[in-house]
C-alpha cells in the first residue's frame, strides 16, 4: 500500500535553501547552521540570487526584482531537489515558485512558522524590523487564515543593517517588544519576523518563557518534513486548478526560467 | 483651500497603460481603443514589456518573470505620468508597482472592476478563461474584502488563444456562463476576468440585461479618475508604513529599476 | 462596439447632490464648492430636504425621518440626473435610494471614500465627531468588506455644532486624532467621517503627510466618474435580484415617492 | 440584590406589535393569533402604519417610506409599552427604532429567528418569497454574525399576494424548497423569511421533521422574553455610544416623532 | 394550527440546572436564587456532578473530566425535563449535551448572554477572572459569530476562590475593568464571564449605567424561554445532520450515559 | 546557541498514539503501520481507552465519554513521551489534552492534515462518512482558519462499520466523491476525514491525480516533526494564557487524571 520505491528508514532528502538576495556572502554561514539542524539523511544546498539583485528585500519593489530568479532557481531545483525553501519572511514568490517546483515542495518562513505556532499555543505575535513590513505580513497572515490568532505585529524600529551591525540593540528590542506581546497583547507564541534575526530565539525563549519560532529554521525543518512525507506517501504538490504548472513546450519555446 | 497649482477645469492627465507581456503587437490597437474612451484632457500611452517576457501571464511563474519590468516601467513613469494601469486581471505586481510610483496612482483590473461593481449591484460574478485562474483571483477578491459579494467565479474553459482565435465561441461561452451566473448564482453584475475579452461587454449586457464590467476599461477609467482627484485634491498615494518607497540612494547605488 | 448614442469627448453629466437635512441654508455654499471641483461638462444641482426634516442626522432615528425624502428626491432625479450623491457619512438610505434611481448611479461618502483609499494605501482610519457614530460606521465598513483595512475609528468628541462654531478647535482635534491614527494605529490614509468637516483636508494632509479624504468631495467625484462610465459603457445600475426596482404601476397606484 | 420594584411571579408585560404597512386590515387577525401565543401576564397591542404607507415592504424604497412611522410609533410606545416588535423580515428600522425606545426593548423577525435557531441546530436556511429579498437578508445575517451557519436562502418565486391568495401553492413550494434546504443544503433548522407565511410552520415541521421558525411568532416571543428580563433584572437597552438616544430638547424643538 | 396538546396559558416548564462541579455545596443556594427568578409555572431542579469531579472548571482538562457527567445528566433529563442549563461560562459540553437531550433544549451562559446582549447594544465586553480563560472564550464568541461585536475580554486577575473569599475586591475589580470596557473599548453591554460572579450585576449596572448580563441568570431564563417555545410551537432541537442523536440500541448495548 | 542537551543527528522521539476508543483490537495493526512510517529514531506506542469507552466516536456525546481518558493518557504521557497523537478526525479533546501534555506536543488529524494540505494546493475537500460529521468538522476548519480554502465536505453515506466490512464499496464511494470534489468543487487536495479509511489514500491519489492526505498518517508524522523541533529548538508547548496548565498541587489534591 505504501510507496514501494523508497526505503522508509533512510529516505534521502535534498533541500535547496534560496537566500533571495544578490550576494552569496551569507551562504556559507547559513549552510553551516542548516547542516547542524538537519536530519541525518538530509542533504542541504544553499544558493543566493545572481549579482545585480537587491541585497535585501525590505521593499516590495525589491521583491519584484528578485522573484524571477526565485522562480528560475526553483524550476531548476525541481529536477535536483526534493524541497525548496524561500528564505524571506514576506514569503516572496511562494505561489509563483510552487507552480514550477514539479514534485518538490516549497516552503517559506511566514506560513511555516504560523503552522507550527498553531500547535504550540492559541495565539502568536510577530516581531518585525520596521512598520514598513506590517501590511504585507498582515495580508499574508490573513491569506493563511490565522488573523484571528494574531495577537499583534510589533515593530522593533530597526533596519536589517541594524540587525547585522548591532546585535545587542537588536536583542534588547526583541526582548522588550516580545515582553509587551506576551504581557499586553496576549501572545502565547512569538514568531521572529525576519530571517535576519537568526540566533536570538533560544535566548529569547529562555528569557520570555514562551516558544520563539525562528524564521530561518521553521521553513527549513518544515521543508524537510514535507519532503519526507512526499517521498513516503506520494504527497507531492497538487498540479491541478490554481496549482497547474505551465506547459513544458511553452517554457521551452519562450526560453523561460533559463537564464 | 483647494490646490492652487491646477486649473480645475482642464487638468491634463497623462496615463500609462502597461500591457504586461513581451510583445508590442497589441499596443496600437489598445491605444486606439483607449483614445476613444478617455476624457478630453487625458493623454494616453501604451507600453508592453521588453522582448523575452512571456506572451501571456496565465501562469503565476510567468507573472514572476514580468513583474520586474512592470516595476521598472512604473518607476520610470513616476516622473512622466499621473497614473499607471497594469493590464492583467491577476493585478500582477500591483503592490510592488505602487511602492515606486511616486505621486502617480496605480490601478489594476480586478480591484477597479470590483470597486465599480459595488456601486451597481449587491453581488458580482467573474468569468475567467480557465479554472487555473480561480484560486489567485479568489484570493485577490478576499484581500480586497469583497468575497461576501462574490456570487461565483465561472470558467469558460477557453485559453487566451481561444479568445483571440475564436471570438464566436468565446462570446457563446461568455453568454452561457454569464447567464448561469445571473440565474443560478444570483450575480447582479458580471465582471469579465480577463483583459483579452475586450469588445464583448456591450453585446453581453444587452443580451444579459445586467452591467458587464470590462477588465481593460475599468482600470483605465479608474486611473483617470484617481489621477484627477490626485491633482485636484492632493490625494496622492500614501508613502508611509507599508506604502513607504525605497530610498533613492539605495535604488541608485544598486542600480535598481534601470533595466 | 461602444455606446453610439454619446459623444465620448463631451459627455454632459448632471449630478444631484442631496444634503439630507431640513434646511437649504448650506446649499448655496455647497454648490459653489462643487462647481469648483467638477469636470467641465458636469452640471451640478444641490438640494436639501423639505422643512420639518431634522437639521442634522447624527441620530439614526433622525436618519429614519429623512430617508423617505431622500428616496423621493432620488426617484424624481432618475428622470433628470445621471447621478445622485447622498451627503451624509452614515450613507443614509443608500440601498433604498439606489433601488429607485433608474439609470442614475447613487453614491455616498463612506463607500466612496473607502474605495478611493484602497488605491492610495493599505489601511485607513476614520475621524468622527462623537463615539455615537462609531457602531453604525463600523457596520458599514464591514458591509463594504474593508474592516480588515480599518486601523481605527477615532472620535473628536465634538458635535456638528462644534464643527460649525469652532473650526479652530475642530482642526486642532483633527490633527491630534489624525496624528494618533497615523502613528499609533498604523493608518496610511485618513478619512474624514463627516461632510461637515469640509475645508480641512488639505491643511491636514500637508501637516500629516498622508492623503486625507474629504467626505463631501469623494462621493461627488465618484458620482461624476460613475455617471461618465454609465453613459459611455452602459454601466448603469443593475436592476435584478436585490436591485430590482418597484413596479411602476404600484408606485403610481399607491402614490408613492410623490409628495 | 434583585429589582425590588417588581413582583417576580406576575410581571405584566405590555408588548406593541407594529405591522409596518399602511393598512389595519390584518391587525385584528394578528392580535387574535398573538393573544393565543402570549404568556398569561402579557398585554398585546397591534398597530399598523397610517394610510398612505405602502401595503407591503418588499422593496427597500417602500421600507424607506415606512421607517419614519415605525420610529414614531416606537417613540410613543416608549412610555406605554415594555417591548416593541417590528413585524417585517427585513428587520426594517430596527437600529433606528431601538434608539428611541427608551426602556422598551425592540425585536424583529430575522434577528430573533436566527438567535433561536442557534440553540436548536448547527445550521439554518431561510425561505423567502422572491430573489429580490435575498441580498438584504444575507447582509443582515452577516451583520448578526451568522453567515457561517447559513446553509442557503431559497426563493419560493412567490409574491406576498401569492401567499395570501394561493395558500396551497405557497405550502407546496415551502415544502419543496424546505426539503431541498434540508437534503441538499444541510439545513438543520428552517426559518420562514416572511411574516406573511404565518400558519404554515407546524404542518411544515411535521412533514419535514425539523424545527421551522415562524417569522411572526419568533420576534413576539423574544420581545416578551426580553421585556421580562428587562423588568426583572434591569436589562434595559444600553443608552451609550451607538445606542445613545437623541436629546429630548432637540426632539421637542424640532417637533420630531410626533405626527 | 398550533400545538393542541398544550394549554397555552399555563405551560409547565421543568428546567434542570447543572452546576458542573463535583460538589453539591452550592446547589441549595443556586436553587433558591433560581426559584426567585423563574416564571410562575416553571419547576426548577439543580444538580451538581458526582464527587470526584473537579471543584471548578477553570482548566480545560478539568472540563474534560466533567463533560461525561454533563452528558449523562442531560441524557437522563431528556425524559424528565424540558430544558437543561449547563452553568459554566466555557459552555462546557454544550454540543455534546445537546446531542442527547431529546426534546429538551440545552443552554449555556456564553451563548445565551451574547444573544441577549445583541438586542440591548451594538457591542459587548466580557469580564473574566484570569487571562487563562480568554482564548477559549474568544473562540466560542467566534463560533457563535459575534467576534465583530466583541469590544474586549478583560481579566480581573482573580481566581474563582478570590470571587468567593473576597467579594469586595471582586466588585472593585469588576467596576474598574467594566469602566475601562465602557470608556476605552466602546462596550455598550457588559457580560460577566463567570457564573461565580452572581450577585454583582445589579450594583454594577447602577454604577456603570449599562446593562450587565449575569452569566447564571441569562442561560436559565433563556432555557425557560426556549422550553416555552418548544412546547407551544414544537420548536424542539433538530435531530438531523450534526444534531442527530446516537442510536438508542447502541447506547443501551454499550451501557453508555448510565453512570 | 542551539540546544546543547541534544545530539542533533540522532534525536530519539517517543510518540504515543491514542486510539480513543474502548477496545485494543486495532492497536497491534495500527502499531505495525506506524512502525513502517516512522523515522529511524522514533519509538512508537499505541494505546486505546479502557473498556467501557465507546467503540467509535461518531457521536459527540461519545466523544464526551472518551475525553477524560484522552486527557488522563496524555497527562501520563507527559513524563514518558515527546508527542501524543489523538487519532480521531474530530480532533477530540485536543485543547484539553494539550493543556496537560507538559513538554510533549499533541497533534490530531484534522489540524495536521489541513496544515499539510496548505503547502500542497490552494484548496481542499474533506471526505467524511456521514452528514452527521459535517457541522463539527466545519466548525473545526473555521477555528483553524481555513474555511476560505475548503472546497467542500462530502459525505460517503457510509458508517464506520461499512468502512470495516465493505472496503470495496468504501473505495468506490471515496473515488466517486473525491472525483466530484476535484471536478465540481475545485479541490486541489483531498483529505480523508476519518482514521478508519486508512489504506486507501495511495490508490486514490494514483486514480485521482491529486494528493490525498490520510488522517492516520498526517497527525503521526506531524507529531514526529514537532517532537523533533521541540527537542532541537526548545519549541515546546506554550504554558501561558489559555495554554496554562493546571497547578500540580490541585491535580494531586483532587486526584485528577489518575484513573
Amino acid at each position: 500500500m505504501l510507496n514501494k520505491k523508497v526505503n522508509y528508514w533512510r529516505i534521502i532528502m535534498r533541500i535547496l535553501c534560496i537566500n533571495p538576495i544578490g550576494t552569496d556572502a551569507f551562504n556559507g554561514e547559513v549552510l553551516k547552521i542548516l547542516e547542524n539542524l538537519k536530519l541525518g539523511e538530509t542533504k542541504v544546498d544553499c544558493v543566493s540570487l545572481p549579482a545585480g539583485n537587491p541585497l535585501h528585500l525590505e521593499y516590495h519593489s525589491y521583491e519584484a526584482m528578485a522573484v524571477a530568479d526565485i522562480v528560475r532557481l526553483t524550476y531548476k531545483a525541481s529536477s535536483t531537489h526534493d524541497a525548496v525553501v524561500i528564505s524571506c519572511f514576506y514569503d516572496t514568490g511562494l505561489r509563483e515558485a510552487r507552480e514550477v517546483s514539479g514534485m518538490a515542495v516549497v516552503t517559506a518562513p511566514c506560513q511555516a512558522a504560523i503552522d507550527i505556532s498553531g500547535h504550540l499555543g492559541n495565539t502568536f505575535s510577530i516581531l518585525v524590523g520596521r512598520r514598513k513590513w506590517i501590511p504585507k505580513i498582515r495580508d499574508n497572515v490573513r491569506l493563511y487564515g490565522r488573523e484571528h490568532a494574531l495577537s499583534s505585529i510589533r515593530s522593533l524600529d530597526l533596519t536589517i543593517y541594524d540587525f547585522i551591525n548591532n546585535p545587542n540593540l537588536t536583542y534588547e528590542r526583541l526582548i522588550a517588544e516580545g515582553k509587551k506581546a506576551v504581557e499586553e497583547d496576549g501572545a502565547e507564541v512569538i514568531i521572529l519576523g525576519t530571517t535576519g534575526q537568526f540566533g536570538f530565539f533560544q535566548r529569547m525563549q529562555d528569557e520570555l518563557g514562551v516558544p520563539v519560532i525562528d524564521a530561518a529554521i521553521a521553513p527549513f525543518k518544515y521543508a524537510e518534513f514535507l519532503a519526507d512525507t512526499a517521498k513516503r506517501f506520494g504527497w507531492y504538490p497538487s498540479r491541478i486548478c490554481g496549482s497547474e504548472a505551465p506547459p513544458k513546450d511553452e517554457i521551452d519555446a519562450w526560453n523561460l526560467f533559463r537564464n
